[in-house]
């Protein structure tokens, strides 16, 4: 499964996806091709190093990677599949069950179509923000489904597995489901959010604090591209809308006659179940999220951080996660360190010992 | 308005914010006396060492700071304005018209009355985690009355300065009103999101990224202390969640017919104005949130991020923020560091000059 690939991949869409991927592929002396209904993209991937624009006699590919923005991804994929009637053909959109509805009524040959996800992007696009090591770690979504060939899916795997990704099989709609909550619902509520921030005067955002910033960070994407993404998988996002819905309302109820028989009851409820929800996503390494957290100060003098993560390390203390927090107008600033429960006494001691202000 | 304290402070409500109040001011050799309903947690806040319970004998406070659960403050402050006629009482809760109004309706002595609210805290409380340092560098808002005291307010402006914080005078009013934004905004939204969380199968959370992580962060508070705070702010709250609520009401209608005209428009529109909200938050240093943002890859082997910032320092990089991005399963990860836009070029050369991998 882990073999690299004996034949051309050929990529079309030279977006940040298909840069990144032409881009990782040629560092492992896989031979690229590429193509972009925009000559500029094109050129400009060729330039950075993902491969080389597609031209006749050039051999052909083994597998096809579509990388085009989803509203593309079936017609892409169908072109593919009647141009090159060997080869396996596979997509990177962000939504698997619209594409393949589409290619089933189009009566495409399914057998050689294996829809796939990268869970790995950023939030300004293009051929110049890719690189190769885009996909490392990441989750890469295969869609199996019943018509597909077992060697298109096996190609599939291993395009993750050389891209350093981790191949996960899922049915399409359970990953449409998935998204749904773990990256639509965020996407449109960090929006929802953002929005709000326009009519609120400047200064008064003067006070923001690290909270806010962190609701509203992936609020900045592309509002094309996140339109195509959210109408293409627009049920299950409405089923979880309708929830926020239903509790906003319910909030709204209560904060409007705050002393009214049950109110507080309402939004301690509400409160309380959050807190519940968000405690069940996994944290890294696919533990669940149960690190202990300690806060180093530090100043704006030059080595404080590389001196603290040296004392880290001569002190074996493994960092699970680690934040600057930032706070305006100061001198100082704070990381926030993330380890085991185990490591944690360990941690405050041996930072102490060496001087470091701990909370 | 940088002096020291000279007479004892006391200090009423011995949890985070208390105990942190307390802590700082024994760090810096000012008296303190501690009072709390609950003879454990008051019990607790002296064995940490943020003051001792104040007993009959002990010399009359200089300046009470009334750290209690919002719903207790006005009644606190009573007590205390009552019980010290010649000291200046101050509150440090999250709303300020609330407790100025309860106590005008009291018939309380306003001119030694100065509300004030120190923009920090943690998700958890308590004087198990109260630390001195909680407050520095952190906008401190004073706020001022058309009865205060001259002196009163140059007291409370001077507890901020000696424990580090920064006071801004800002009016009751806008006050409340800017922290329904920045706080209590996020505070409900992560919440909302959150709780969707309940019903989304386990596995599919497998699949969450930093997206969702950062959206839901903040949901973890303490449910009880944020409906007393929502509740008493729910004025301005409730209108900011009227937009949620209609720009949410907007974006279903569009999306449970996303073919209908003018659906995407409308989709498109709400996100590029949470783009456009975004942007509007200053950044570290009250600059504006232009930093260029650069990813660095790191291994897990020993030494990595110490040496990574002795290079940043030797190339004379400020870094303006850092986030370590990590992902399940990853024995590797990204750290993404922030610097100014003029310093981004020499960065990226600097850095992949001496191997360091970059984006």
């Amino acid at each position: 499964m882990n073999k690299q690939f004996s034949g051309v991949v050929h990529i079309v869409g030279a977006g940040l996806l298909g840069a990144s991927i032409g881009l990782a592929l040629t560092v492992k002396n896989t031979r690229v091709t590429l193509a972009d209904v925009s000559p500029t993209a094109l050129a400009l991937a060729a330039d950075y190093g993902a491969g080389t624009p597609r031209q006749d006699g050039d051999p052909l590919p083994q597998l096809v990677v579509v990388a085009t923005p989803p509203e593309y991804t079936a017609e892409a994929v169908l072109a593919a599949l009647r141009e090159f009637p060997k080869a396996i053909v596979s997509d990177v959109a962000s939504v698997k069950q619209l594409p393949l509805a589409q290619l089933r009524a189009a009566g495409a040959d399914l057998a050689r179509y294996i829809g796939s996800h990268p869970m790995a992007g950023r939030e300004r696009g293009g051929a110049i923000r890719a690189r190769a090591d885009l996909f490392t770690a990441r989750p890469w979504v295969v869609c199996a489904h019943e018509l597909a060939a077992a060697s298109a899916l096996r190609l599939v795997e291993s395009l993750a597995l050389t891209l350093g990704a981790v191949p996960v099989r899922w049915d399409p709609a359970a990953h449409d489901s998935a998204v749904a909550a773990v990256s639509h619902l965020p996407q449109i509520i960090a929006s929802l959010t953002a929005a709000q921030l326009l009519d609120v005067p400047r200064e008064n955002l003067q006070l923001a604090g690290q909270g806010l910033r962190d609701t509203v960070r992936i609020a900045s994407g592309d509002p094309l591209l996140w339109t195509q993404i959210l109408t293409a998988n627009s049920e299950p996002i409405v089923a979880l809308l309708e929830g926020v819905q239903r509790d906003l309302a319910g909030l709204l109820d209560a904060l409007r006659d705050p002393e009214a028989r049950g109110a507080r009851r309402q939004i301690a409820t509400l409160l309380a179940a959050g807190g519940d929800g968000a405690s069940r996503i996994p944290g890294k390494h696919g533990t669940s999220n149960t690190f202990e957290q300690l806060t180093v100060i530090i100043d704006d003098r030059p080595g404080q951080l590389a001196q603290l993560f040296t004392d880290l390390e001569e002190l074996e203390i493994n960092m699970e996660d680690m934040r600057l927090e930032h706070s305006p107008g100061a001198q100082i600033g704070f990381i926030e360190i993330c380890v085991l429960p185990e490591a944690k006494e360990r941690a405050v001691a041996g930072l102490t010992a060496r001087s470091w202000r701990i909370v």
